[in-house]
């Protein structure tokens, strides 16, 4: 399969420089010399193509983890590894219709749309106009702006939808919007949210409790990355030490009996 | 949407007890009680039964990474968290083909069948009998075996497929078949495996160098367990300190122009 | 130097298997066959005993940091970890003068007491009669009781000591004696405690601000085993993932001139 | 205590800035103003001097973990958490006679001569002059040159000393020294080391179980910071993740009867 026009693409060089970039009739410079990406058209990923130095530049298909990694962002995003974690504790599942609150830079709207696929949809929710819009730059960038529906409004008077497979909130104060959660999230199905604060999660993890939820449930994940060099192997010195706290429940019936 | 006979079903009482089973006519003892599983049906997710003693569990849809976690296994398995870090950086999505080896107890194979869809394939290799049939057990009742095809078989000689777009491999000596993984996997696409030790770590890194991989890298993800409980928040007393090292790779062109 | 009577060993046999025992005229039985005791006597650290199996024991000194993690305990002990940062960032050294609150079963009592020598002294509050006396006894053990003072009483009236070194908590509501603490402590010295939850870390926190302490930080340590088995080096599988937050402080004049 | 020339100070700003200094009739510059330490000479710990801005600074008896930390160097150094957990577990004590190679910046040696105390003594072996220089102008402003010989040479030949109670390597090959650490240490006594890969720890295990080293262990130690500050209590963003892997084993007689 060639390449072409709108392609997104990983440019990696032998020395582990990379760029990631949408294929164009453009030309950019790096300090490796200058790359024409019209170059790269007709070629297939897996390829090289090279800067006017002579230097090699690969072009890799990027995963899904490390264009939403590099994504254009105006906002703190979520990372792959609680994006990863969150597809396995939400249920999501090609088909699957998600609430998600706010869109931010679109970070986890593009993931969440990739994984319902095209018969799926997100329906996501974001009060600042200019982050919306960044949102949709990027779910466009990464052709799956299709299933997705951004709508620009505040969720204090709720959601629009009602039998949804699963709701995340990335809000300051998700606690506030519990109610809603119960009208729009099918019974026995999951909710999902971020903490940055351990104030934060006592107090989604109180709210949850008091609304109903139950399986309430919070965890950390930390990634530490280590240099696979042959004969010194070992940890990286540094790494993200924090992230966020993430939140899981599931929706019962109050009584167990109501619709 | 009413549950029938072969529904999966988390039952979660009020207490926390929980027990993953699949719905029948079949009864079967707690310690909070006789459960009727026939109570279940006609009802939905979200619902309760009682025991004998009228204690509640209620009737949850179990997200995938639980259902994973819990499957019937005879195999060490692959982790939540490890499981949607490798969607996330192997490029999976809906329609995807991928290769998988060995299945083990099916529970990556689950995982990986469920987010590729129904467009998708998974070819998943298991030298061993009795995992294979385990595995399709298990793929079975979580409803994605259409979409796997299990081949019981060793991987000496190779994969039968070209040109997929992953390749995962969880064996204890992954770089003797990178050879093969290069002949399958399509150009520019992503490579993982995971490793106990850093012995394997260090030799598969070594191995991907010399078969012409690139951005090699590997990294551990650590899950922490947080205690929600309101006045009183902290981390969990115990964590698994380790499940594995993921390595990542990426296959390029040996000459960057050879089809 | 030859072992005698009362001399605390860590009996460490091939396999692995460890005791951690006070020599004397004692016979105690293994699932590797009968020790007897008094084999010991007369040799020396380094040596082994045998059982009547045959099975041998070495003779080892048992370093401080063993020691404690094994004392007899009726209470949750602070870990060597914790127990050896507090001695880095607390300004403890030999001749210094400490406060410590509650004794618990004494494992940092007598940490505190191996290291601050002949010259230092601790005085070491608990409020229980039964945790003092098991305090005093693993002091004895471990031969330092000659520079601790137990004293058992509440220190809600205040501590009888004034100008020590250094002080440290561990009290559930370390926050409500920091007045004092304020008294007892040099200026320009340094505070710590453990706290097991963020709320009491918080509530701390707050406590120490506002009653005139400064370089006020918090912090957890995470020990990880590494399996050091040639061709086969990883973690251990599982880990303690929480014993507590410490935190320290440091006391400054009100306004920088009051005694 | 009056505060006088020579002493060493931290100072710390109400805004969190500090400065490890020695005092002495100096004056130097900082974003809040400048400060003329003579100021200081007269006072006590606990109290503050101003800057010609008006900006105060308190004078703090830094702790021996923070002086270390903040060690002029010219090397890595050990940090705090590993150099606490040192004490705990190579059987340090006021009196104890210590072997360490190499000095590098002295930071561990500082350590260890203070705990040691007068009564003690640190036997630093330090190939390199310039490090050896570095090592004792540390050990010099800490006030403890007194108990600590650093020696200018290899360790090929071996060690000088007979009888220590334990022994410290910080060096890229431990391995090569084993030898030599039997002949010097007491038996049934601790050695140390610490090793920043895992192929250094795989090699020195296998090395001390070959050289009748018992007890062989691996761990490393993370250290977390958490930002204490009221309703917005979490981690910090950033952490260290890898400093080295420390390892421990102790010396037991090789039959269990020689001299």
């Amino acid at each position: 399969m060639k390449l072409k026009e709108g392609n997104i693409v990983l440019l990696l060089s032998e020395s582990g420089t990379s760029f990631l970039t949408r294929l164009g009739k453009r030309k950019f410079s790096t300090h490796l010399g200058e790359i024409d990406l019209s170059d790269a058209l007709n070629k297939e990923y897996g390829d090289f193509i090279e800067t006017h130095k002579g230097e090699k530049f690969f072009l890799i298909k990027p995963p899904i983890g490390e264009f939403t990694r590099r994504i254009k962002r105006q906002t703190q995003i979520i990372f792959p590894k609680e994006a990863g974690y969150i597809l396995m504790y939400l249920d999501i599942f090609p088909g699957a219709k998600v609430i998600e609150c706010g869109s931010g830079s679109g970070s986890l709207t593009t993931i969440l749309a990739h994984f319902v696929g095209k018969t799926g949809k997100v329906f996501s929710y974001e009060r600042r106009k200019s982050f919306a819009t960044l949102a949709e730059e990027n779910l466009k960038k990464w052709g799956v702006i299709d299933r997705v529906e951004i709508k620009v409004k505040d969720i204090e008077e709720g959601f629009d939808e009602e039998g949804v497979d699963a709701v995340f909130l990335d809000l300051p104060n998700p606690w506030d919007y519990l109610k809603h959660v119960r009208k729009a999230l099918l019974p026995g199905r999951h909710f999902g949210a971020i903490c940055p604060t351990f104030n934060q999660l006592e107090k989604l993890a109180e709210a949850l409790k008091s609304n109903g939820f139950t399986w309430i449930r919070s965890l950390e994940l930390l990634k530490r990355d280590i240099r696979p060099f042959p004969g010194r192997v070992r940890p990286e010195d540094n790494m993200i030490a924090h992230t966020g706290f993430l939140v899981f429940a599931t929706l019962v019936k109050k009584d167990g009996q109501e619709t």
